[in-house]
């Protein structure tokens, strides 16, 4: 177990280690931090070497010139110029806050950017203004689309923030796969099989390997096979892919570069530049006034947390398992995996600093 | 099999005969023939007998004066009056294309409206100014969240219109369950057990019974189970009843009155008013040049479109299955069964018009 606090001071160091201005590194720590302290662990300080070695290929700039490239009152396209997702991606929702501020809403592109770690983090930035809040980013292909043998989508994750009154905010976060890859991961360390819906083998049957997308297989979208809505999730990935690349100017499909764990691809092999975001904010007095739309959300979330549950069971309201186990995580301290441990303190070393 | 021109006179004069205009009647036909020739079955003139039921209890306005209540320069909120949400849904798509067109984006919630049809309709009018249209509602409770055994959403569909170049538009256009009901009394008709994934019983227990939903139980959303990321499809359904309903002043939940087919709930009982829907069109050129945009699009489907496919089996981008099968009813007829061909001669004679 690491607390917080001197896990986001040595990843911040490392940030500030490869080039990145005392701001950017604090602020790529706190949106890693925060994901390890929400129960994502796949999404905190194991990426830290990830990003690293995105430096070390020169994919990554520590010190971009982020800028908006167009706009119109409700819009704007971001270019990250290589920088940090975790950075580039608070920015343009600043960019979003300020257009709903005067026009009701802000929609923002991203393109030329690099993995911004959880959706969620950046969504919830517009809850503070009275706004919702919506970020998504698609990612490298792990997913086959129904019936498809070739992987054309990555797990392009979806966040959707909503201010209430006195309940805390809603917020789900969610990958459009059955699971995030992150629980083959868990399995395959296990010994373990996945159960059946998860992934696809080679010839796109069914499989309970935990190997499976490593040997060819694939990752499915959300429903797991046509009977069960798969074609819905693998619409709701395309969606975020063309949204996050194709507005934006970024790659898309199967040319959304990889993060760090796989070959790196020239910015001449794709089809657009670097990876995509997209990002919204929506006034909710735009709508009706906001202590009306804030008193009906808490309507809203005390009924269905009140719902009569299956036995031994909850009904949770999207936010809930998250911010149930950062109040568990800020008080004992973040379990970081052994494997994880040693990376970072490979890094450590490197730059000399000290975990 | 009857054709779509004598089916959408038919309708059309049905919905004249409850005291809509000719306007409002054509539009409104349109809306539910669209559905029949797609093969959206459930969505098309077999809710025609439910219309005119609503028109008969006093829920249906046939003669509404629809109007903007708020608006910001990218928002609007409608008030249907109690009008066809076949009819409003349009309406206020065109001001969402309106907004758009000054601001970037437009983005209407609407109140006080009925059962608006295949959300895809909606959705595909922005394409035509090459526009993104996104068109999503609520509906009466049929849904259990993840680990509920009270049913909280309708099966809330959602529907993401994109236009390409030579290709025809991207249409993606899905419930956020498992199944749409209508699959469950398909093999009610035929004496069939439905897959497991599909319904919980009363118990909030898997089952193959096809009438579950009518027995206590409910409607699964996308995902089927936890364990294949249910609780990913619950927090879909729920964003569209919170944009539809806690958005726009409508109800919202369980409050959501049921379409025409259960008890009728007076305003007193409910948390809003009415049905809502939530609609977007977003300007393509607000985030780059539009011929840019639309030949990266005509990429995108042929490369998803020439996927390797499952054996026996094609990759089919969103939209391609209803566009066969339009092109195909067309020319060939829409099967209209036998019940339904029944409810509506019963209309026919009711109101003097033959089929």
């Amino acid at each position: 177990m690491i607390h917080a606090k001197p896990l986001r001071s040595f990843t911040e160091q490392i940030f500030r280690a490869i080039g990145c201005s005392d701001t950017d590194a604090q602020l790529a720590a706190d949106v890693l931090i925060a994901a390890d302290l929400r129960g994502v662990d796949s999404h905190g300080v194991a990426r830290l070497p990830g990003y690293v070695r995105l430096f070390d290929h020169g994919r990554l700039n520590p010190t971009p010139t982020i800028r908006v490239v167009h706009e119109t009152p409700s819009t704007a396209v971001v270019d990250g110029d290589r920088g940090l997702g975790l950075v580039v991606g608070p920015w343009a929702m600043r960019v979003a806050i300020e257009k709903a501020r005067m026009a009701g809403t802000g929609w923002v592109a991203v393109r030329n950017s690099n993995h911004f770690g959880i959706a969620g983090y950046h969504a919830l930035l517009a809850v503070d203004h009275d706004m919702i809040g919506q970020a998504m980013t698609h990612a490298a292909p792990l997913v086959a689309p129904t019936f498809s043998l070739d992987k054309l989508l990555g797990t392009n994750p979806i966040a959707v923030a909503i201010p209430a009154a006195t309940e805390p905010p809603f917020l789900a976060d969610f990958a459009s796969t059955a699971v995030a890859y992150g629980k083959l991961e868990i399995l395959q360390r296990k010994g373990q099989p996945i159960p059946e819906g998860w992934a696809q083998d080679a010839d796109g049957r069914p499989t309970t390997d935990a190997y499976a997308v490593k040997n060819g297989g694939a990752l499915l979208p959300l429903g797991s096979d046509r009977e069960h809505g798969s074609h819905k999730g693998y619409g709701l990935g395309a969606i975020v892919d063309i949204f996050s690349g194709v507005l934006s100017g970024a790659n898309y499909g199967p040319w959304v570069p990889p993060f760090a764990t796989a070959g790196f691809m020239t910015a001449d092999e794709g089809v657009g530049v670097g990876t995509g975001h997209f990002f919204g904010a929506m006034r909710v007095d735009a709508f009706r006034p906001a202590d009306d739309f804030k008193n009906h959300m808490d309507t809203w979330i005390q009924r269905f947390r009140s719902a009569k549950a299956v036995e031994g069971q909850r009904v949770l309201v999207p936010g809930d398992p998250e911010r149930e186990m950062e109040a568990q995580r800020l008080v004992e301290g973040i379990p970081v995996h052994e494997t994880v441990l040693k990376s970072l303190e490979e890094l450590g070393e490197r730059f000399g600093v000290t975990l």
